[in-house]
């Protein structure tokens, strides 16, 4: 259960919390030798204050933290100074002008960045998106408890799948009932993705050759869509015996959000079929082993393929037609944090990362296999945030 | 029905359709002496091709349409050019580079444009975004139509509204039941809006004094929601005799959407409600009569502002405790597009406009009333794209 929260207060982080996660950021500012930054994404604003706002939070590296507001009205606290266009920042920061200032420089408009560069006419632009990502990307353990609150819920509405299917249903059919029960569950429904070119309505279902549908999308597994305006997941696909049904839905139920996959089938499924998904399953289990502090994020991915080789399953992995490149990421306020499980990524596995594995396949004429599960990383273990079933399940009819 | 379409062609639209809109782009350019764009925005992408994908379409003022394509896979046409990275597109432009480009300022973030702009070294950087937006707000036929199939289906999910309210029902559990009855009739769930500054999920259930809780999102009404991670919307108060409950869902049925609120209760509401309700529903009909060709965008609102203060309702209107700044809106692909009726909007009413009106207002202790419906503007008509019953609907018990 959630607290009863004042809604009033602009801070709904204790402020324990609330210093650990500026100190966070601080030292990323540091090795970025940045003066400010200065956040006006809804994910980052809710990253600083527990709470989305329309405005603007100015961080220094020394001194106080202000948050400028523009809507809701009425917030209270310190430090908060309403404003109706970020122009009248300047005022309120007054001489404090730094020597150079960070924005998000791969998030915000370009619009937008040209019109807060002049609040700053003295100092230099730098770029504060590397710096939050890399911050964010270090969890505390209050953001990892709420992950994990959001996985228990999520593994709760995967065990009611199997029941929720009914004779002759389509992918979309299944889909709509596991959002009215993922809904009726608490999920808040919004899919956050850093950035706006990547678009997925709830989560996606994938059943049989739709698996391997190229979508224009950077997710693991595409699908055709219903729409070639939303071309990603199900397509009205009836689900067969013999196919299988990978489901990946939404899991954010507290504003942090588990991210996991698992395979359903009507049936008898090709051995094949089966030996892939072993084959991710084991994946996991190597990869968690790996997943220290201080291990370089390709060297998973590596490790991944070479397992993927050696049983000869290569063609069929993350995807057919076309490949994803990538098997894991960061998740957490998104759904594409930091790390990057990638051929050519530079990240380093830290402490408080949480990540999303997903090592998958897609066989031709049976559909996708492979399971995805969001895990924690401590300083000597791995946790484990999606602790459902990982076998293929089988609908109830 | 949708007819059966080829997905490996890159061009979804016919070749007239294709013409005409960018003749309307082109008309857009020149007024803003612009002589290419480069667009990469999922919206104004599927705009161009009648489908989304990652890559970019390069418009010359003179001279043929370049699809460049990063993904999916295997597309067909002509003029369709592969590339792995942005600067690519340079080899294929050759020395044919414009002497000024336009390119998506207002929604590509800082990085991402700095990167495009290395492309054209030579030319002069102008905004593509008020082009794009001017063109896409002046319909197509074939874009209206696609609007008018939407609205049919939306029309349709309300007119069951009344018959899934069930006792002690909360304004979430009546939200996925109307979400569920939305995706079976072919809703598609993706709530495009222009920028990443606004979210919502699904759309908007308000029930009694939570529609008065200010949201810090640019909506015509709030909501405080379920978690401060996405404040707006129903947040599980429970439907009571004498509250409104305000609805305001997803109407994209086919990539265009049109936009609609209807007012439902449980038994009899207090009489100044009735009356603010039917204050809305009168400045509906007072605007359709002015909206033609050739209005200045503020007159709209200034006549709705007017014909509120003649009835003594200015306290109530557009929010009581937070006023939204506009009436109405575009509407199309996207959720936020031209013309706004807004007090200081420069807008001028044209051809082919697609408008949301919204007049709403909060009324203590009871809930929000008004009604919102979408329209289209021909030059000697307008044509209503939500012809829904307008009335408050009492729920079925």
């Amino acid at each position: 259960m959630m607290e009863p929260i004042d809604l009033n207060k602009l801070l709904l982080l204790s402020h324990d919390e609330f210093c650990r996660r500026v100190e966070k950021i601080r030292v990323c500012m540091s090795e970025a030798g940045m003066s400010a930054v200065l956040i006006n994404d809804n994910a980052n604003t809710y990253y600083l204050t527990g709470r989305v706002f329309s405005g603007y939070v100015y961080i220094p590296q020394h001194g106080e933290v202000i948050f400028f507001v523009k809507r809701p009205v009425k917030l209270e606290g310190d430090c908060v100074v309403y404003i109706r266009k970020p122009e009248e920042i300047t005022e309120t920061l007054g001489l404090n002008v730094p020597e150079n200032i960070g924005l998000e420089l791969d998030i915000t408009p370009y619009s937008a960045v040209e019109r807060q560069k002049k609040i700053f006419p003295g100092s230099e632009i730098k770029n504060a998106s590397p710096v939050m990502r890399k911050a964010r990307s270090q969890k505390t353990a209050e953001e990892i408890d709420k992950i994990r609150r959001s996985g228990i819920k999520h593994v709760h509405v995967y065990s009611r799948i199997p029941y929720l299917y009914n004779e002759g249903m389509t992918d979309m059919e299944l889909q709509v009932e596991i959002e009215k029960t993922s809904r009726l569950e608490g999920c808040l429904g919004q899919f956050r993705i850093s950035g706006d070119s990547m678009e997925l309505y709830m989560g996606n279902v994938l059943v049989g050759e739709n698996a391997d549908a190229p979508s224009p999308y950077d997710f693991a597994m595409g699908g055709a869509g219903l729409d070639p305006s939303l071309p990603v997941g199900a397509n009205d696909t009836e689900i067969k015996p013999g196919n299988t049904v990978m489901i990946d839905m939404n899991g954010n139920y507290n504003g942090y959000m588990t991210d996991m996959t698992r395979v359903y089938a009507l049936g008898k499924i090709d051995p094949l079929a089966l030996k892939a998904h072993q084959c991710s399953i084991d994946i996991h289990r190597a990869l968690v082993d790996m997943m220290k502090p201080g291990t370089e994020a390709k060297v998973l991915y590596e490790r991944a393929e070479a397992m993927v080789k050696e049983r000869g399953l290569q063609d069929y992995y993350m995807g057919h037609r076309q490949h994803a490149g990538f098997i894991g990421h960061g998740v957490g306020i998104e759904i594409n944090e930091l790390p990057v499980i990638a051929p050519r990524s530079r990240d380093i596995i830290a402490e408080g990362n949480v990540i999303a594995l997903e090592p998958k396949f897609v066989i031709p004429h049976v559909g996708a296999v492979g399971i995805e599960n969001t895990y924690a990383v401590y300083a000597d273990r791995v946790e484990c945030l999606t602790p459902a079933p990982e076998a293929i399940s089988y609908f109830m009819i």
